[in-house]
């Protein structure tokens, strides 16, 4: 940690600083400047993070030398990790592919989506049984039956599911069916939810949310690994910017940042991170040239019938030309991806 | 709603969804233009929302000519509400102040800050017991303990209090000490919380999300009054954007905007808004100045000790000397605001 | 200057460091850290920013102890300046309002609007002879002729003169004119024009990109400073973020802020903040209690024939009672502002 | 154009508007809801957008109907643009390769970079003779000098040219070297410079600005091309978003969303897009993957030595790297890219 007093500040400021520093057991340092004085602390930055001395009047700025995230840290952990959904490995050399309807309809609906999506590359099953809306107006999910619905897709297709799961009450039922909980963009800091999470074994899949920084991001995953979960995605699926044009800003840089930061798999998702149907194939391309571990890809088999976000979801064929197109940008950049023709 | 359809749309694609807009009920309108064709359809536009128009190919966009939001909308109830907490008002004439400490932290401090912020002119108390933190390894709140020395903080100086919730499990433990709930900006989309607090009487402070446009805002709030509680208040705390040298962007020209479109009260909060000391007071008075009918503000006895968000908190004789001028600002803007000369 | 090295670093990599400093003659620092070591540099930091540091692949993060700007730096010159155009002083005790149209569209119109302005309290007029717009399509502005309307106007009422500044071309002609250019937030990185504004002595208005940080817009003062210009005023008029019901997000905290980090006196722009008529009174009366050291607004005779952002001007009614209302809020901040009763 | 009115505008403003449009030699229509009014207007919009009709105070919104970009607007000419740069095609099926170092700096460096990125599969050559530099006291180019060195490497190697034009003045100077100017992103609204590169036959690499919409970004392409200069290229180099962990949020999305507005080649400049160089490689595969038509990237042979923007700079055989990468990504999307080993 590095403490840039103000030019103002004092020589009785500084040992104060100093002294503070040396009370938690770490080293205190001295750089004395031209114009500025700035003082350093060797050791655990968390100690002294709870010294708050950015409320200290002299004090410019506190400038942290060390990342706040410990368990997720690559530079604890250097080789990547592989998160497994039943049999389905995430964070290999294959990006893993998945796909389904934004939300669970019905039967039939669930059930020909599965069939199709696994028959152009799936390996991961996604629907929505709990769905969290802007509008109170809007279609809020089917809920527990839509879970046995995702059971019943499993069942035929051999899938694994991934739902999302909006509150603590329903760790206990979501978990039942869920092979992954997915965490939406919306509760990416509700960090109850990240707790409750983070005390099963169940994989999860985190989004980003769409104001969280990198670090938000990562200390988000912090939550849930620190209760002693340590399968954890990472999915980014597009920022608020001052540009609308797309629904959100694809933020594909941050897929191989975060591969520098973290060894946890980080996945894309091209329908939520655009929202314009025509976009998501070319973007899912793009996220595996810049090295995500899986897609995931919005899929109905009649758009313009669906629930909600209709406007960004695939058909079965237009699916699986995208599944073969990924798998040609997959194979250019060494990995491999599943699709009809392989 | 608008609905304007690609230069490359058919008749029999406007022939189309004008049926689909005849089969919800509502009357469809045709506007030929030079180069596109534009349909309009008459009515309750939640119907229309659910056809998801935008999901069809030959459709540009769909442009809503009516506002998402019906129960919190100013075109429907044009007097502003009042909304009570025990005995204190806000949305009246006064700009009301509230003031306490970011989190309870012990008896002393509470009791003591509640005194302070009271004889500076604070009507209602403020004092996270519950803390939604960035990082786990931060302080997360004294919980049920801080919860009882907030009522004892009440019991002494009669102040009433508003105290954050961050999870449905709470309603009852929290809601028998809460005079006022507070949704933190990290819950702004947590739709589960909403309709939780939505389903009490309590009156509630609802954050404004740190990329929630206004229309989410409401939306946000149309969650809670839907379930059948009318008693909120909104507050502007600041918004992510590239500007990074405040902790957020406080957004004052919302709160004009807020008061065209609603009628619910609206307030400000420079501390988070800022999260800079020197600038909570000139911040707190533009807000006054832009219209708020009330001001939240974070002090602390000791922001040095304090264990979160200490670089923000005001002590008790800055928040005196704040108090002062807001009054002055408040009386310019032909309001009144608590002071200690007041 | 200090210089944190990735954990990978050798000691041969620091070592490396610290000779380029030397190099520069100034005095490198070393402080090892349990996990990363970080070097200093004391002495002038431009020196060690032509080093690009950076730029090697062991170092982690470059982290500036002083600011970039020197001239327009506060730490250097603590008193704030008074830019004086003509007789008129912004910077004062005194608010100083600044009004007129967005555009010079005839001389009926600006001779009518600046008497207008004048009678509500203006003390200068603003008027665009040269306008850049958005669209190539959009009216360009009266150019030359409307320099002359804006001498009549003037003559006429003794108001000095803020107007547009495009090209460096223009330096002579609109110089000859204007009491004061001002540059527009297109042009706010537009080094050509800042220096060639640098390169004379008449007062300038610099509007914030809307993409600037506070760094870049004093960074752009400091070229125009540094040309041997001391003249300059800075205006906020809003940033782009992802919030567009407004036009613009008119981030107020950054005149406080600013005041902090520089001597020149900082105004506000309600008109461009918000681009919405209704906003441009309350925005003005926040930016004052904000500490804004003047308002510039835009006042047309007819908002709904102007040529050119008809939407947020105000008529000369609307503009009398915004300055009563600025003047009433300038008192209670311990200021004036002058309006029609005063 | 369609013109939502207010709910509280009578028939009486209905009929004001329909006049207004009616008088601009439009065709009206008159759209009763069952809470608001539309009118709307067939015909050219720019008619009626000179109408500025929101700022009629009964009016709530106008809505465009058709683009505000004509000249390079997808609708009117469908098949893609070919741009040359003397014998170099940007827009063909190949994806054009563009690199060297962001500044010019002497004769060696410019030269045997020019050999060296030739060799990797550049086909253009890059290089900054006028720098435009956040801070006056930043390196600014070697000005003249510089582009006689950029004539050098062109004779020495064959690869035609493109520099950045900062100044109208400039015309003449850049344009007898240039074979494509540069716009720079600070200069993207630059309108006479825009204007100025218009009136000549050269090809315009024109840069999107940090905080232009596709919207305003075509605008700019709108005014170079409507003064009689149809060769512009789009580079799309990253905006400012709140995420501030790279130099920009390198915006994707926005290259297939241009390819169906426009159909003027798009290019990425993934170095300005991450600052950051080991994202580099992958964001400009990423690019060819979205769809680029080329890719243009900073090349220094010593970049720790580089007098600007070292940081993101590759060294030559990290570009020659690069460039196999994205050959490969090109041809598993169906284009070719040149690389050392093609």
């Amino acid at each position: 940690m590095l403490i840039v007093l103000k030019q103002t500040a004092t020589e009785a400021d500084a040992e104060l600083v100093k002294k503070k520093i040396a009370d938690t057991g770490l080293k205190p340092l001295y750089l004395p400047g031209e114009e500025k004085v700035v003082l350093g602390a060797i050791g655990d930055e968390r100690k002294i993070a709870k010294l708050e001395l950015q409320s200290l009047d002299f004090v410019e700025r506190v400038v942290p030398v060390l990342k706040p995230y410990k368990l997720c840290n690559r530079e604890f952990k250097s080789e990547k990790a592989i998160v497994k959904v039943r049999n389905v490995e995430i964070g290999g050399n294959e990006v893993t592919q998945i796909a389904g309807p934004c939300s669970v309809e019905s039967e039939e609906q669930i059930v020909s989506t599965a069939h199709a999506v696994k028959k152009a590359g799936a390996k991961i099953l996604r629907g929505g049984a709990y769905k969290p809306r802007t509008s109170p107006y809007a279609f809020q999910g089917l809920e527990e039956e839509g879970l046995k619905l995702l059971e019943l897709a499993r069942e035929e297709t051999g899938l694994p599911i991934v739902t999302e799961i909006v509150s603590e009450y329903h760790i206990d039922v979501v978990g039942k069916t869920a092979d992954m909980f997915q965490i939406g963009a919306r509760n990416a800091q509700n960090f109850r939810l990240l707790k409750a999470v983070g005390g099963t074994k169940t994989p999860v899949l985190l989004k980003r949310g769409p104001a969280s920084s990198m670090s938000e991001f990562l200390m988000a995953a912090e939550y849930i690994i620190s209760e002693g979960n340590p399968n954890v995605v990472l999915c980014e699926r597009g920022i608020k910017s001052f540009f609308t044009e797309t629904r959100n800003t694809f933020d594909l840089s941050v897929i191989p940042l975060l591969q520098k930061e973290t060894y946890l798999p980080v996945i894309g998702d091209p329908s939520h991170g655009t929202g314009v149907r025509d976009l998501v194939s070319p973007m899912g391309c793009a996220a595996i040239a810049a090295g995500a571990d899986g897609i995931i890809v919005e899929v109905h088999p009649e758009p313009e019938k669906a629930l909600s976000d209709g406007f960004q979801q695939l058909t079965p064929p237009q699916y699986e030309e995208m599944t073969k197109k990924m798998a040609a940008v997959a194979k250019a950049v060494g990995r491999t991806s599943a699709s009809l023709e392989l």
